[in-house]
Formats: structure tokens, sequence, C-alpha cells
């Protein structure tokens, strides 16, 4: 599927401001792929359907995570959680997408989890950092992407967990998992 | 055992500001035990031995993990960690603890677990909140712990992932667990 097919798609289903946000992604992802090496048109076509299930009502949204045996942990926190598996499942079953890197990066670009790949990474740095984004933060991460994929993705994994922390909210396991395993991987501060 | 022999046990192996710590850890868990109706004589005697192993060499630590198949996860992460589960041990092989309320009790101390036992929340906060520890945020901990168990619990786990995090540290999974469990036991903040 190219870009311009994708793109259409995408249109179809997610429209306005989100849809803005998905271009600038796939833009973000673009360059990352560029910058670290990863295939352009894959890092792109995930990019380009990363948001695809994200204005699906909820009870829709939990429908096809147990109907097509999704992590059902998911269930349990919060439902922005939800839409990254189910377009996962969704670009498989209706686009006949079946390459798995691409999949992954489109079912973990909001969770992260332990041993991310270089296009999970990728994904869920671009949607993080894509220019429109403006918390406090976003610029050092940022910055820090165009330099060090894992060190900017542990930072926006430490801003997310702290966040939700400071919120009183739960925090999935595979969030917490990519945190760890990137701290450990990196030498982990363990004094 | 009644606490002297408790006591004089403990002596032998911990001296100085450690075991001063422990004299001050006892006072807070009967307190606490007293406040929300958990058995006294208990509570007493898992705070007098919590911290048996603190000062026992971490090659020691790690030998009696393996040894006695304790959480071997517990190798990958801060030393810190040891102690507990160690100490369960040593009390219950040489001393006949066999009560497992109480060795849960002193297992989980410093990790936390979820659903944790009144036993065990009271002695992890009475090791958090007694009177010589100075941290920042200690003072709001103690407050609501003589007002509400699992509030000041959680105040305590958020503060040490949050800690944790600050210094990229990784946060052992029992730890995180805790606080997801109290976050919704407590309705969590899933908005």
């Amino acid at each position: 599927m190219d870009r311009e097919q994708a793109l259409q798609l995408v249109r179809q289903q997610i429209k306005g401001p989100r849809y803005d946000h998905t271009l600038r992604v796939v833009d973000t992802a673009v360059e990352l792929a560029e910058k670290f090496g990863a295939d352009r048109n894959k890092a792109e076509l995930a990019a380009i359907f990363h948001d695809y299930a994200k204005l699906m009502p909820i009870t829709e949204l939990k429908d096809i995570i147990i109907k097509t045996k999704q992590d059902v942990r998911l269930l349990d926190y919060h439902p922005e959680l939800w839409h990254g598996p189910v377009a996962a499942h969704l670009v498989y079953d209706k686009f006949g997408i079946d390459d798995e890197s691409i999949l992954n990066a489109i079912r973990f670009h909001t969770t992260g989890r332990a041993n991310m790949t270089l296009f999970e990474k990728i994904i869920y740095l671009a949607d993080y950092i894509e220019p429109g984004r403006k918390f406090p933060g976003v610029e050092k991460t940022r910055g820090m992407a165009l330099v060090d994929l894992d060190q900017a993705l542990l930072q926006a994994l430490r801003n997310t967990i702290t966040f939700l922390i400071d919120r009183n909210s739960p925090i999935f396991p595979d969030t917490f998992e990519a945190y760890n395993r990137l701290t450990m991987n990196k030498g982990g501060n363990n004094d």
C-alpha cells in the first residue's frame, strides 16, 4: 500500500485535528527512520495508521480487544491505551497489512513495552514529540530524540510515569517494564 | 518469644543507629497496630526483626536468597531490597518464628507488594514514618498514617517510585504492583 492510499483510508476514519496530528507524526517518524537507519516506508505506514482507531467509541474498542484476543489486561486500565492494539488488528484485518514490525509499532505506540524494536521506538517517540505537542519537557525530549533514541524514550517514559503518579492513576505494566528495561540496559543507577 | 528475648537477638546482629531505628519502628508499629486493630504482639515481633539482616554483607544476602529460593528477581535490583526476604528466612530458620503473617511483614517491608495484609502495611509504614525519618514529605505521610493506612501507604509508594525515577533507577515490580493495586482499590483516577 502506498502513502496516498493509506492516508485516504485514515482520512475516512479520523478527521480534523487528529488527522493533522497524524500527518505530523508521519513526518517525524520518517525523519527518525532516516536518522536511525530504519525502513522509511514501513515507518511511514506505521505512523499513518497509528491512530486509526483513536476516535472509535470505547465500547467498540473494548469489544474488539476481547473478540480478537488482544491483551485483556488493558481493560483494567485507561481506555486511552486501547486504540493501539485495536488499530493493529483493524489494519491487518481490513487492509491486509501483515508485517509484524509495522503492526507492533502501531500496537505498542501508547503503552511501550520492554525490549522495543527500532520501529516501535520510532513510532512511540514520533507520536510523543511531533511539533504540535506542547507539554512541559517536550522540547528536551525532542532534542534528545535526534541524538539518542533510547535516552529520549527513557525520558518520555519517565515523564509519563511521573504524570500518572501525580494523578494517582494506575500504570500499565508494559509501560513500567519499558522503563525498567531501558534503565537496566543503560546501566541503571543501582547505587 | 517475648519482646526482651527478641530485642536481645537483634542487638547481637545490628547495633548503633540501626538498632535505635528498630526501636522507633517498634514503637510506631505498636501504635499503628493498636490504632487499626491488629495484634499488638505480632506487630511488635515483626518490627523488632524487620532489619535483622540489614547489616549483612551483600554477598551473603545474595547467597541466602539463592539457596533458600527467595524471589530471585530481586538480584537484578538494588541490594537494599534484599535484606527483608533474608531476615524472614533467618528468623524462621534460627528462631523458629513460623507465623506467615509476621514473616511476610518482614519479607515485604522494603518492596511492598500488591494486596498487602494489615500487618504488612503496618511494618512497611512504621519503617517509613518512624520519628527519626527526615526526608521531604515524611510529615505528610506520618499524618495520613494515623487516619488512613492505605492512603499513607499509597503516598509512601508514590514518593518511592518518584524518587527512583528521578534517579533513573529500576523499580522492583512488587513495588509498582503495590502502587497500581492501591490506586485501583481507591477507584484510581482513570479519567
